[in-house]
């Protein structure tokens, strides 16, 4: 199991962290997701035989925040 | 192909109504998402062999939003 957690940018506030989380969460391979309003961040669980950080930062940009930044701990 | 327009309760902001789309399109048999912050709605053509309201409905209350009302043209 692999874990990164990302530095997001354009999160306006909890609601928009909420619903980052449902859509981490409909990608194949994502076992738990934790989604952080302040400070922005998506911290995620993932399989790597069935996900891969670039389609999990694909999923986050599609409505518009930005993936600034990656780490493979919190 | 089916249409409806569910009122919806919760959203923020406009990130909020993006990030719902989002997570309304990975939802198999939808064809088109339409969703507003300002009035809070989504209208969705779906595939009704392949999707259905109460699916769609629960994918958007799951974050936490409350679909208050539907109807069928916009």
């Amino acid at each position: 199991m692999n874990q990164v957690t990302f530095n997001i940018e354009g999160m306006h506030c909890e609601a928009c962290a909420r619903t980052i989380r449902a859509l981490l969460e409909t990608e194949p391979g994502v076992k738990s997701v934790d989604v952080s309003f302040d400070p922005g961040t998506a911290r995620i669980l993932f399989d790597p035989n069935a996900a891969n950080e670039a389609r999990l930062k694909s999923r986050i940009e599609k409505p518009g925040y930005r993936v600034v930044d990656r780490a493979e701990r919190p």
